[in-house]
């Protein structure tokens, strides 16, 4: 095989309690890629529709991705890259985790998959470097390996793949503001109180322990955010209006994306799932602010093929 | 029926990275009561064997929780409780957690079981706050629930119970050094970095991810302390080399139980559990400390009736 097409899901990171540590594969939006061989070395970025971003490879978070994975591999030849676009950059969402996952993912795909997925996460971790300055790996680990993951340490990198309920609904909104990650990440507090941090743990053990057993009602208490949220949703107009109207709409729980402007609610179902997403637009639709809106089943399998 | 004898399960608290909020029941170590229903109201603490402890009810931690216990109960009667102390006061294995859960869940039975599991905890923290001036209820849960148990919130009261894995075992080995718990809350800091504070969660959903997908590897990673154990060791002699020890045995991890001076260690199987403790007891030995020590399967069910 010298050619594959993938879909690269988007993806939630800093789930509520679980700043840093949790994300989510999505699968109503993400990027499509192909990835060609070529005899010559190297990795040429040779198309992107949808977004107007560099093509050289040295600069392009999917480029920087694949020379990690070519620096890293036996493998003499090179790679061609076609981008289409689809989630948009600075969203919340994993857009460049989108792309820098699809790239490694798919090359491995074509050379026999040499490298396991843990590996691929830290070569797609560099183009999260380029991204934001930080090789943070929580939406490029549920991007690869779909699902919730949670990252449990660093080093080593140790990612541990978290099964969704099967009814677990994710809506998504996209006010359109910018946020910058390098921004929010600014504005957050280096050190934090005991008594904060403990709740902090107690949530993310619940959360997780809701996940795996399958309790959507103790999912939906766990999904609380006692340090991050507080601060960053000042950055995003309406996010206490969308949580609001989600809670009343049936969400189980509702926080930032990532480090925003995105907001995402869980629910269980896609019916409470779409009226969610019904209430979310109201509020901007009122602020007059535009938005995108996502409703989606948890992705199980991470990138696919197409 | 108007008598009952109950075991009440020795328990760990402060798991590593769970602290104030994992703790898990034993099977080997454990109070024994009895419990009988008067006429006459009120608690009277009849008999008290093992240990030297104070006979008048609102001294004790078992008639302080009976109390609470009667105070919310339509029971026009009241309680006589005699208590065969196995586990040692200070010992850092839920001593006054045992007392206290031990007699509203005898209390509970004999009435037909008017409160939940939750509410009983809530009574028996009554005790805690007598024994440590903190109603804790991080020993109280597994004593009642048995199991792993999860403390996500204490407003409201949230227990999230956690099934072991079934080879899962403990080995406790108590050096008989007192460490007061008030003094041993004291050290902590009351404020962290935030970079600890995000590895410390990490830890906490790995551990509960390996417990309840029986990943014991997992569930070894997973049991690493950034915060309190740095600190409170330093009060326990020769906790570095009991944990060497133990880790060279094949625990899966080692930390302190509770706020010690109790040292526990998880394994998969009786075998190395065994062999943990062996190792356990070599290095106080060198010492010249005595110790107690207790290899036990993870109690299953909580307080039993015999």
């Amino acid at each position: 095989m010298n050619e594959v097409k993938v879909f690269c899901p988007a993806t939630i990171a800093n789930i509520s309690c679980g700043f840093d540590v949790l994300g989510v594969a999505l699968d109503a939006v993400g990027d499509e890629m192909v990835v060609r061989k070529t005899k010559e070395k190297g990795i040429r970025i040779t198309k992107i529709e949808g977004q107007d971003l560099p093509m050289q490879a040295e600069k392009n978070v999917a480029g920087v991705a694949g020379l990690a994975f070519l620096d890293a591999s036996e493998y003499e030849g090179g790679f061609e890259i076609e981008i289409n676009k689809k989630i948009k950059p600075g969203s919340g969402i994993g857009s460049s985790a989108a792309s820098s996952a699809g790239a490694v993912w798919a090359m491995n795909h074509l050379l026999g998959s040499p490298f396991t997925p843990t590996k691929l996460v830290t070569f797609a971790m560099e183009g999260e470097r380029l991204a934001s300055e930080v090789a943070h790996a929580d939406n490029v680990a549920p991007a690869l390996f779909g699902n919730f993951t949670l990252i449990r340490s660093y080093t080593p990198l140790d990612i541990v793949p978290i099964t969704a309920p099967q009814e677990l609904y994710a809506t998504v909104i996209h006010p359109q503001i910018e946020v910058k990650t390098s921004d929010s990440r600014k504005i957050l507090r280096t050190t934090i109180s005991m008594e904060t941090a403990i709740k902090q743990w107690g949530n993310v053990g619940g959360l997780v322990a809701g996940l795996l057993k399958e309790d959507y009602e103790l999912i939906g208490r766990s999904l609380v955010d006692h340090i991050v949220e507080p601060i960053r949703s000042i950055l995003i107009p309406g996010f206490d209006q969308v949580k609001q109207a989600s809670i009343n709409a049936g969400a189980l729980g509702c926080g930032i994306s990532g480090s925003g402007p995105s907001i995402f609610a869980f629910s269980k179902g896609e019916k409470t799932a779409i009226n969610i997403g019904n209430e979310m637009k109201r509020v901007y639709e009122t602020i007059g602010i535009d938005y995108d809106i996502h409703v989606s089943k948890i992705n199980q399998q991470g990138i696919k093929i197409l």
